[in-house]
């Protein structure tokens, strides 16, 4: 046994795309739990398009990671030594433990994991955070009816995914837009979209509008956005009067700097605004960890139907620690297929 | 008794402002109203930001007026004739008349209107479609709360008093925002705002961002959008979390074009965007034409608080219909003072 762990810190802040460097793999001390406490050892984490902002030292939901701290994820693993009632050695819990083999928090900050019920690799996708998002965003802010069209990007990640299927499941025709002619064929084959666009084969977003109306042809009413950028220029000019668009992430443009008062080429805000008014239109911005209190009904309505079958889930395993940082680069680009997920043990 | 009434029809479309040369003074006969229709002689007629939007020939929640066709307007006035058993000659009506001497509409447009329970042209305004719109956009979008901070702009203006003046009553901190060191006095002495601040004052959003700060301690809670631009640009890094923004209305943008995508020189998407995300907010656009079927509410609430004294309302009244294309220029640079009327008659 060692008594070494191991976990990622953030060395330096990026600008634009993080690079390696932007990165260390640091050795600590294994914690010893203390009064109420409990370790666990990590087999899974999590990565997820938000934790690029908690690079940036802006001003947001959540405080930056500090320069030499532990980069932040969620993540599961086997509790090893508990100072709480709660957890017994052996048992599986979910905390955010951050990009490390090993963490060390109070028990009322862990969710208990049975790994008999589904994959452990599923409390950080389909059953977890993301999927979690995709579900309330959808059902709280899109209020998704029978007959509409919802329009999704990142179709084949974890949110992007589960919004899709659950507004199919609703009566909903369900257009979604991916990168790489791989992923829209999942979408279709295996996430059930009626169409899936690829982003890459447009130069403009008025040529992927173009095709994305065609395949909207009674216009869009919910768009539920996680990317910004080149398909929200597109689809915003498509939106149904009355319609809605649950804001969960913009990944096309956390790279972008702060985004603040003077970048210059960027969607004009005007644009946006003025559709906002003439469309009469509802913008929510949500952050998941706002509505845990809904995680037992989204639990209660999901579960059944991943264990149905009913609803699908693709996952990206990538191995080890030390190839987090290459992973995470790539989930930026969108190089993962499904959710991302990293085994740590 | 003249057969011949007068109007102003739209000459040719602006580029920016609006200018005489958009307008021409045309006269007509008088029409004959046809079976279930009322003819109105106007004494007053309304003039709203909004028209400006109808000048262009940009796709919106209303089509433009035609080259040669009549500005549209609403207006009240008595009935002349009518072949309706609803109204009567020597009644009063409210309707969309336009810019116009006389107007000819079906019975069920029109809105009676009785002078005795208040003057002519409080329908046009403080019990018209702009303090409904004010009133309306508040209770649905903005639910305030007491202890809650509000800010809003064009404070003096008919949908701005009568936000400032519901959310005061309803335990709020209200900070306005207008045009020149009159109107602000005019918002905390006539309307009760608790601060307001002038926005000619502040060469750019930053520094009005500064002093709105200090007016708001506790930051903002709900922003009442009907301006756009500086103010726009000043308020949204204050906003709290869950913080909400019913927009009716950005008239700081009006005359900059159709605002499409291409719009170089304005406040980036990006920053409005990702503020909406993380401060979860709540963005509404609306026209409270989509909500007629709250104007009994809103009577009902507003009525007697007007009646007592408790609201107050300010009225700028030019005269003449030869006289309202001055007038409309001079109220999209903020030179009324109160709700624009034009005395017809």
């Amino acid at each position: 046994m060692t008594d070494q762990m191991y976990r990622i810190a953030l060395a330096s802040r990026p600008t634009g795309a993080p690079t390696a460097e932007n990165f260390s793999y640091e050795s600590a001390p294994i914690p010893v739990p203390g009064e109420g406490e409990v370790l666990v050892r990590v087999h899974y984490m999590s990565l997820d398009p938000y934790m690029r902002g908690r690079m940036d030292d802006a001003a947001s939901y959540a405080n930056p990671v500090a320069i030499g701290g532990t980069m932040e994820a969620g993540a599961v693993g086997e509790v090893i030594a508990s100072n709480s009632p709660v957890f017994k050695p052996g048992d599986y819990a979910f905390g955010t433990f951050g990009w490390a083999t090993h963490g060390c928090l109070k028990a009322e900050m862990l969710r208990k994991v049975d790994p008999k019920v589904a994959p452990l690799t599923t409390s950080l996708g389909v059953l977890g955070m993301p999927g979690f998002t995709g579900w309330f965003g959808l059902t709280e802010y899109g209020k998704p009816k029978a007959g509409e069209t919802l329009v999704v990007a990142a179709a084949t990640g974890p949110v992007g995914s589960m919004v899709g299927q659950v507004a199919r499941l609703a009566g909903l025709r369900t257009v979604g837009i991916a990168g790489g002619a791989d992923k829209c064929k999942m979408a279709v084959d295996t996430f059930g979209f009626d169409a899936c666009l690829d982003h890459r084969a447009y130069e403009t977003a008025s040529d992927l509008r173009k095709d994305l109306a065609a395949e909207c042809p009674d216009g869009i009413d919910i768009y539920f956005e996680n990317v910004g950028g080149k398909v929200l220029e597109a689809v915003v000019p498509l939106m149904n009067n009355f319609g809605r668009i649950p804001v969960c992430g913009m990944i096309s443009w956390y790279n972008a700097g702060n985004l603040g008062a003077g970048a210059k080429d960027a969607l004009p805000g005007p644009f946006l605004w003025r559709n906002i008014l003439v469309k009469f239109l509802s913008v929510n911005g949500f952050i998941i960890s706002n509505h845990f209190d809904n995680y037992p009904n989204f639990l209660r309505e999901v579960g059944p139907k991943l264990a149905s079958g009913e609803l699908a889930y693709v996952e990206d395993i990538a191995e080890g620690l030390e190839n987090a940082p290459a992973a995470f680069m790539g989930l930026l680009q969108g190089k993962n297929v499904g959710k991302q997920v990293v085994k740590v043990i």
